[in-house]
């Protein structure tokens, strides 16, 4: 056995034990915890800098971008954003303990499904240092156990963010290895955590396309995956253009970046002609590509010939394929083909119509008249969110706290046994 | 790409684009097709008796066991009784388009959670052919397209029942491609089936560990496994002796060859030198070994002294382990630490010790005075199963049709953009 191997496995088996523990604490002993982790991170202000101050030499001297280290750095207002971030968990519902459903058999046995945690968490990260808190914060508010695994250029940072909370959060009682946080970097620290399915319940990759995909192949246990969002708007012959536009607008142009961007606009042939040029000039004061397909290149001098990747491709910038579509049940083929299965959305004035699309789209969230930036757990009302999942087990679209449970049969009888 | 590769993928996109048109389903078609099948299996006896004549003489030439051979034989009964299960599904409720959830935000929109079918599912079964209309008709009802890849033993019989579900199933209006069955029987077939995450969502292999593990080692997707039970009942000092001996009677002997029958129990030392000596003449005027550990030994001539490896096992036979505790807590600690997590019962007239053990158990089913022979998707009243799961995610404990659901996000405005 590696010292690698040895040590993640010790830290596996000591997650297994604190899990058991952590299950047992109330609500009110959570959160007066949590208020001990955010005064953990707020006493150790000149350690994180500190920590925080060897990986920017270190990432400056490896000639991150910088962008890069952006992301990597700390600072005063954003340790206070992280400790306010924990306080604020504090504040949110505990989703353990509920009872989610309850029935009783002719034989007089009482049945009941409530949640539980999940037990312990595996969370492997990329560059991003207040990942260790957020991450650790909402597995722990929901009675989770997790074993960090954050990426090499920010090694220093993480470990000071790991012991504050474990440090502040124990003098409120915090289980010891709640908060474990892997000393490796390399790559056969992934390997082993993705095999250890005694130790661990679940694996949540965040990060790149490259990462999900490595722990997807190694993972012996459930892996929740966010994977990219290729998002599309299906504007129906009966939608209110300037709600259509607005909604594109604000769907391609409010933040590029991210997954639930708007990456393809379908528009039904009947308002092409009208509409495209209308919205296209919206877009493109905006800065927006148009990349059309041969109908849309008929109709949009503007527009550059779409090619058979454009449609299964996440720009993730200010590109936009477009594509000019028949019928209904044509764009939800097209959806349910080269989409990611994220967020897709109609624009239309006819109900029947709408309802047919939401019903027929193979998506995690199916909009009608909305944007697709709210496929976010903050916009769903969750309080916090972990990520949007692109799976379709356990937990799909936005992930909130109730998404890091499961649930257990609680049965009480008074001496049944079967015939 | 390997022939088995090319006929498994082109299987992947056929379920894919059958699980659209099963999602557009209603409940009331699906129970009309799902009679159809019932008449297909009706109507093909005499093709179905001769494929399994042809499998029975494999068999034979094989060395098969008696008891393999009556598993995978067919009769006129056992057809008829395959129908009879498939009419009875379609009375079950269909779990698809129920809302779980619903709220509205702030800004005015509206969101739904609503329960749709996961897609497409690969089930990876061995000899009983039964499995083949089990496993796909549950599936369907949930409008789940399914691959099944049966083992080699019933491969004859596997495609005739396949063949005829499908046939009668389409004279109702089944799409083509709802039911496939992978025509070959060699691993590869496996691990293509493990590796296609692009057209499967879900695997879920019935079968023993060997199975279940080679599945989860090669799995892109979530599988959903269920493995050992290794279940315990812990009598406290303040138990009803008499309840205590039935249930022990009853988990241990009433099936002893099944997941949800016990394996060890645990006894307060309060009570052991007076409960013990009672149980074990039970036990063992029915047969049953006891295997004990220093203390339980040093109370029972009968008892064989139990090793490390006793607790960890699942002797699926008339073998108990026994051992003493000092405490709740140890108990608790001891089916933590060696249980398979499936179903552990406490036996006690004290409502306050019985609901520690519920609550600190990280099991899927935790009982209070029942026999563990009730963790089953018919004593839970689910009408039907599909399996007893020993994951935490998605599904735990017995499966029945919810379980075989995922869910969706359907988001209602008027133009709302984020800002």
């Amino acid at each position: 056995m590696s010292q690698i191997q040895e040590t993640v496995h010790q830290m596996g088996r000591q997650a297994r034990d604190a899990s058991y523990r952590l299950s047992q604490l109330s609500s009110d002993e959570k959160n007066a915890i949590l208020h001990a982790m955010a005064a953990g991170i707020r006493e150790s202000v000149p350690q994180l800098l500190k920590a925080n101050a060897l990986d920017l030499v270190a990432g400056e001297e490896k000639g991150l971008s910088s962008a890069m280290l952006d992301r990597l750095t700390l600072d005063k207002k954003r340790i206070e954003a992280m400790a306010e971030g924990i306080d604020q968990v504090a504040t949110l519902p505990d989703p353990v303990g509920q009872v989610l459903d309850q029935w009783d058999r002719p034989n007089g046995m009482s049945i009941e499904q409530v949640r539980v945690p999940i037990g312990t968490i595996g969370i492997i990260y990329e560059s991003r240092p207040n990942v260790t808190a957020d991450a650790a914060v909402l597995c722990f508010k929901t009675g989770n156990a997790t074993i960090l695994r954050g990426g090499s250029e920010a090694i220093h940072s993480n470990r000071a963010i790991a012991e504050a909370l474990q440090t502040g959060g124990a003098k409120a009682g915090l289980p010891d290895h709640t908060i474990q946080l892997i000393p490796f970097t390399d790559r056969e620290s992934v390997a082993v955590l993705a095999g250890m399915d005694k130790y661990l319940d679940l694996i949540i990759p965040r990060g790149g396309k490259g990462l999900i995909e490595t722990v997807v192949s190694l993972a012996r246990m459930p892996v929740i995956k966010h994977y990219d969002g290729i998002c599309h708007l299906y504007v129906d012959p009966e939608a209110d253009h300037e709600m259509a536009i607005n909604i594109a607008i604000n769907s391609k142009t409010q933040k590029p970046g991210v997954c639930n961007t708007l990456e393809t606009l379908l528009v039904h042939e009947k308002i092409a002609a009208e509409f495209l040029p209308k919205i296209s000039a919206a877009l493109v004061a905006r800065g927006v590509e148009i990349r059309g397909d041969e109908k849309t290149c008929g109709i949009l001098t503007e527009a550059i010939p779409a090619t058979e990747a454009d449609w299964e491709t996440e720009y993730l910038d200010l590109i936009l394929s477009v594509k000019v579509v028949g019928s209904l049940e044509e764009a939800v083929e097209h959806i349910n083909h080269y989409g990611s299965h994220h967020t897709d959305v109609i624009v239309s004035q006819n109900q029947v119509t709408a309802e047919k699309f939401l019903r027929a789209v193979d998506s995690a969230c199916v909009f009608h008249n909305v944007s697709t930036r709210f496929n976010d757990g903050g916009e769903f009302g969750f309080g916090a969110e972990i990520g949007i999942s692109t799976d379709k087990l356990h937990a799909r679209g936005p992930m909130g706290l109730r998404e890091l449970t499961s649930y257990q049969y609680r049965v009480r009888g008074t001496g049944q046994v079967k015939s």
